[in-house]
């Protein structure tokens, strides 16, 4: 198969690990000879330092012709703790969101065998859990109509739905529960807002016509504590942009290392895959970031693309340095390997397994 | 001391948990020679059910001529699930909060060292946890603008906050800081909304009239995370409404029992306390609910004016019912005590103390 894809390495930490997945990549192509052809651009703090804005309108153009794009992290701190700056990085990712139509993001959270003791919830709490979290990307507050008075002494932010919005990213929920544990948990707060009155009212619609399919709610401050209380009661959680952005969050941090998690983001057009974490800029340079997070979303990539034994392949190897202990100190706190070595390890294996 | 106290029973089990408050205030006026005249009066889903409003006009009087309210639970689920309903009960302490100016509510949480074992964060984590949540009460997406477009198919809520709003609660968070471990860490998530950068400004301008208090940063969503990996780092917490709705509750499961934490809804004119638990429709009329946390809101109410003997004497009541195993199943799951037993003991201890 031939692909074209963007790599997007953005800021801190961004641009190693996401070397690591390019590595990955390349040792796929070479196993299992696929073309693949990568070009790259500037976004977020890099992009804003470079070219004045957090997503210029190249790598929008990149992307937009990419088959799929691979993304490293984005944020710089003397960006987010000055009130008065403009432009902020995480525009950028924002905006190329919307501008690609990128309406679901898409997060596994499963609790690693190998990695029990390393949760901060008892192990007989998180073993076992594994849910997905399905939270929209495009809509609700973050992309409300903003205001701030002349004065500078009243603010605020709109959260906005519409029944389209919502619709859409159910049908996701509701299709990928079917092939899991068969339940959706809708996430809002519908006895406070309209906004959520509406997701409840369309999902439950929705629900009708996945009958196989169990539907639940929670309020967003309940389900904040069951994540905690209860991890293994989900399957797919399906909530708006700023609650998904809260719990997915949370939950990573219950299976013992956000060092490990991908996730996608899909649109009906196009398709990003990221590493959860966020550009962890007191590592940045320092290669100790773990790789495997943006390993497993170059993986999640190929299956995007049906590519499911090149998948394989990545998590097999990725599975390998994990039982062998070449892991990052993340894991590992007297590991001797960093982002490099476990890259280097990962992509050799893949070509090993062939 | 005379107090004219309001008691707002509620919904599910509130009117159980707030019996036992009472029993407890009524031997501390005995014990300690205070006259408290207690005053009656329908809240939430009793209310619609009997006056067709979740705050009725005269309950709203009594509460305004009252020294302080004691408030039992509000919800119930027969209105949650119906997207279509016109009032719900929460609208009642929601409106309470609004006409009585309570702009700030308190919530300590701790990690009682003999409910370690009862915490889903593993004993290391949790050990030490001491910190307290002051969430901003009557402004923000609760109480912005709701809309639904015609067709029922676009539905929105504006969160809207001033500098006043902001200033009057970050005051008393510096305070309480001042008197703690002398840190406040505001919760928002300024990268992305205009409204938490207005609560950034503000809260760092007012923090520098604090130098002995040290002013920290997080976006909510890793707040949510560092609640679960860390949450010894916090010793106060100030946040918006519904950030606050969110990360209390979850700080709420990590101390161990739901069922022991207090709270406190503070105005410049009026208080009120309550337990942080819901209605627990599930249990009403059992007697199966923990009466500590709605004992320990009556606690907090005496603090506030000034009777701290008084207050101790409840708390220790608690204690020694903690430590001979007088509690509820939530707490010992084979317990023989019901809410009653357990409010019967502790108010005798509160006489026998003296
Ligand atoms: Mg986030
Ligand atoms: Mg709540």
């Amino acid at each position: 198969m031939n692909l074209n894809i963007a790599l997007l390495p953005g800021d801190g930490v961004g641009p190693e690990v996401l070397a690591q997945a390019v590595k990955c990549l390349q040792a796929v192509e070479e196993t299992f000879n696929h073309q693949f052809i990568f070009r790259e651009a500037l976004v977020g703090a890099a992009a804003i330092d470079k070219k004045g804005r957090p997503l210029p309108q190249s790598t929008l153009k990149l992307c937009q012709e990419a088959d799929a794009v691979l993304f490293g992290a984005i944020g710089d701190p003397k960006y987010d703790n000055d009130p008065e700056a403009k432009v902020r990085p995480e525009q950028g990712l924002l905006e190329l969101r919307k501008s690609l139509g990128l309406f679901a993001n898409i997060r596994p959270v499963l609790s690693h065998p190998s990695l029990l003791g390393k949760s901060p919830l008892k192990k007989e709490i998180v073993s076992g859990t594994d849910f997905v979290i399905f939270r929209e990307l495009t809509g609700g507050i973050y992309f409300g109509e903003k205001k701030l008075n002349e004065e500078g002494t009243v603010a605020s932010d709109l959260c906005e739905y519409s029944e389209t919005e919502i619709s859409r990213i159910a049908h996701l929920a509701f299709k990928a529960a079917k092939s899991r544990k068969k339940k959706v948990t809708l996430v809002d707060k519908a006895n406070v807002l309209e906004s959520s009155r509406l997701w409840r009212k369309v999902v439950t619609r929705i629900g009708e016509s996945y009958p196989e399919v169990a539907l639940d709610f929670l309020f967003v401050d309940n389900a904040a504590m069951q994540l905690v209380l209860n991890p293994t009661q989900f399957d797919v959680i399906l909530t708006e942009n700023m609650f998904g952005d809260i719990l997915s969050d949370e939950g990573s941090v219950i299976g013992g290392s956000i060092g490990l998690l991908a996730s996608a983001s899909i649109g009906d057009e196009n398709a990003l895959f990221e590493p959860i974490h966020g550009s962890y800029p007191q590592a940045k340079g320092k290669n100790v970031a773990n790789p495997i997070a943006s390993i497993l979303s170059a993986a999640m990539l190929l299956e995007h693309f049906g590519l499911m034994e090149e998948a394989m392949a990545i998590k097999l190897a990725v599975d390998k340095s994990l039982r062998k202990g070449i892991v990052t100190p993340d894991i590992k706190s007297k590991s001797q390997f960093g982002t490099q070595q476990v890259g280097d390890y990962i992509a050799h294996s893949i070509v090993d397994i062939e």
